[in-house]
């Protein structure tokens, strides 16, 4: 396998964009991200989506956004895996150009869902659900997480403060992120007295619906050593996995496992540890996931991600900061693009180039990407060479 | 890269399956699939699915079907290109396989189209055209087929007659399929007065609405060597390409450019021309298809493609064998199975499994599936060795 750099970025300001349609905002990151590389061309595209089918009646991506970007008749794929849609499609296209195939590769991630002609954003999100056994119970994704952190805070005694702090961290982050869609800083008195959504989760806790999308470019280390003229960044970790997609059928809900999988896979490939990751960008896309994700990703016991985000374990100051960005609760969650602005984050960081928000000596960056309650995650290592 | 075989295949009977969710038709042929490859375990799943979540609200297929197949927490993707979907999906496995990553891929495809509670299945599928320019203004797909055909007949003198013979060929083929979902045998008289859907293309011209799914097994050579005992099937060339999505935006739309760009890579990679194909299955959506994409291929001259159907170059018993499996026309068209299927004929005949419908001395196969009105397009090239 040829390894493989990350040479340029490109995100745009997230947020309600009713004046954007799909194409215009994937189509305005890509051309940033070309920008960042310097390159004159692509070579092959794959772009993340959950379902451009539901949220704006448009499949065929792969054809359409080569299209609009005016890069056709390379080829093209879109990859979908719910809400890990963006890191997946980084994975794969990691794979072709670890094997050869293609050179420089674009890897982006879009969703359009503010604008949703057809049954609403609930029900297109409720498709990353089991629909014959957990959907048309009449769950969906916040009451799916709020068993999980029903479960968690029973077991553990995790406390409603604990949850409350990761949307704090995060919107504290976020308020130095200038393309974050809710850049506001928010107190725990906020979080714990914001509207109920499903118990104990309440509207502070939850990732908003956003209109967005982002993109990388990768292209082999010895092609980027020629051409890049930023501090290189490396892909050195890729692990995906599945879980059952139900929450019912699981041994324990408070454990994702198919991130302790993922997060297993990438570790070895890349010979790191959990305590050799100086940051990490996660899916936050309820409190109580980044908690049960920063267990599973072994940077805390199991059941102590609550008390160590209350510690600043991960504070941007922390031992080890994760989401700087703001992650998916401040920055916004268009689902498809959130894996790859997750991407644009490390590089940025690990390049020295995060403003405000820059951790010191960023040297390996993590990623963390899932789908659904956890049926599917990707994790991916990064590290400036 | 590593060579990569194909080492199991596996298709159940297509139809209308009322009493079976799609995670039941997939995993029918998947199971199938690894039983004929006689393989333990499978180490990364790829499946190509066009619009699950308008067909049956359901996404994050990459977690249901290795959820369902029980092969979690195995990394899993779910690939989306319109209808070529599944083919889309062999290349990335292939990817996979020669990148080193994984040596046991599955590789699958799977629709369920016939029980759509959104909008009907004619939303669905329109969703892999341009929505905003091609679909608002209210033309679905059998009319910008039918635009196709007509400056087809108009540029180059194809006859009615002549169109018909391509569904007249495809269901004689079918009716030795037992996995077709429309077997019976249909005649020049029957096409040409069947009832009208959009001038000159009448019922008998349209591939139909079908649930289906279609599976194979990838893996390196040198593992292949080993493990199977049926004849050995390579890979040797993969192509894919883009077009416009839109077809008023070619510049000459009797032509599909996508599957030209992506023949001419699969032919490079192959080491291999038109004439060394002896069998091929291409996507036969509706009858000009197959005479557009004959041409594409470089079977016959641009033009030609109605004359030598009706000459019975590609039947059967002719030189080039074209969709000796019925075809999209006769077998039925899941659209995301679609690709899939098609290799799985391939591969039954490069073995001598094809009964029937066998081809003699069938050495180098190909098969060529495209997306939309040929937004993008995939060909694979694979021999017996």
């Amino acid at each position: 396998m040829r390894e493989v750099a990350i040479i340029g970025v490109g995100m745009n300001k997230w947020g309600e964009l009713w004046y954007k349609s799909l194409r215009d905002i994937f189509t305005e990151s890509a051309l940033l991200a070309i920008d960042d590389a310097g390159v004159d061309h692509i070579d092959s595209m794959y772009v993340g989506c959950m379902s451009s089918g539901l949220f704006v009646g448009q499949e065929h991506l792969s054809s359409l956004l080569a299209d609009y970007l005016g890069v056709c008749p390379i080829p093209s794929a879109r990859i979908e895996s719910a809400c890990a849609s963006g890191g997946l499609a980084l994975r794969i296209g990691f794979l072709d150009v670890a094997s050869g195939a293609s050179d420089i590769v674009l890897v982006g991630g879009v969703e359009k869902m503010t604008d949703v002609p057809v049954e609403g954003a609930t029900f297109a999100l409720s498709t990353a659900a089991d629909q014959e056994y957990e959907v048309y119970s009449g769950i969906t994704f916040p009451g799916l997480y709020a068993m999980m952190a029903q479960a968690h805070m029973h077991k553990y005694g995790t406390t409603r403060e604990q949850l409350a702090q990761v949307a704090v961290k995060n919107h504290h982050n976020g308020s130095m992120n200038p393309l974050a869609q809710f850049p506001q800083k928010v107190t725990v008195e906020n979080v714990i007295n914001s509207v109920m959504i499903a118990d104990p989760l309440r509207i502070l806790d939850c990732s908003p619906i956003t209109d967005g999308a982002a993109a990388v470019i990768l292209c082999p280390m010895d092609i980027a050593k020629k051409i890049c003229k930023k501090p290189l960044v490396k892909i050195t970790g890729s692990g995906n996995a599945t879980d059952t997609i139900a929450l019912h059928s699981r041994e324990d809900i408070t454990e994702i496992r198919s991130t302790k999988v993922a997060a297993e896979k990438a570790y070895k490939m890349a010979d790191k540890k959990p305590e050799d990751i100086d940051l990490a960008e996660v899916h936050d896309c309820f409190t109580i996931a980044e908690i049960c994700v920063i267990e599973a990703l072994g940077f805390v016991e199991k059941g102590k991600g609550g008390k160590a985000t209350e510690g600043g374990l991960t504070a941007l100051d922390g031992k080890i900061p994760v989401n700087t960005s703001g992650g998916l609760k401040s920055k916004g969650h268009p689902v498809g693009a959130t894996g790859i602005a997750q991407v644009c984050e490390i590089v940025k960081q690990l390049r020295g180039e995060a403003n405000d928000r820059q951790v010191k000596n960023a040297k390996v960056g993590l990623t963390q990407n899932m789908g659904g309650s956890g049926g599917s995650s990707v994790v991916h290592i990064m590290e400036v060479v």
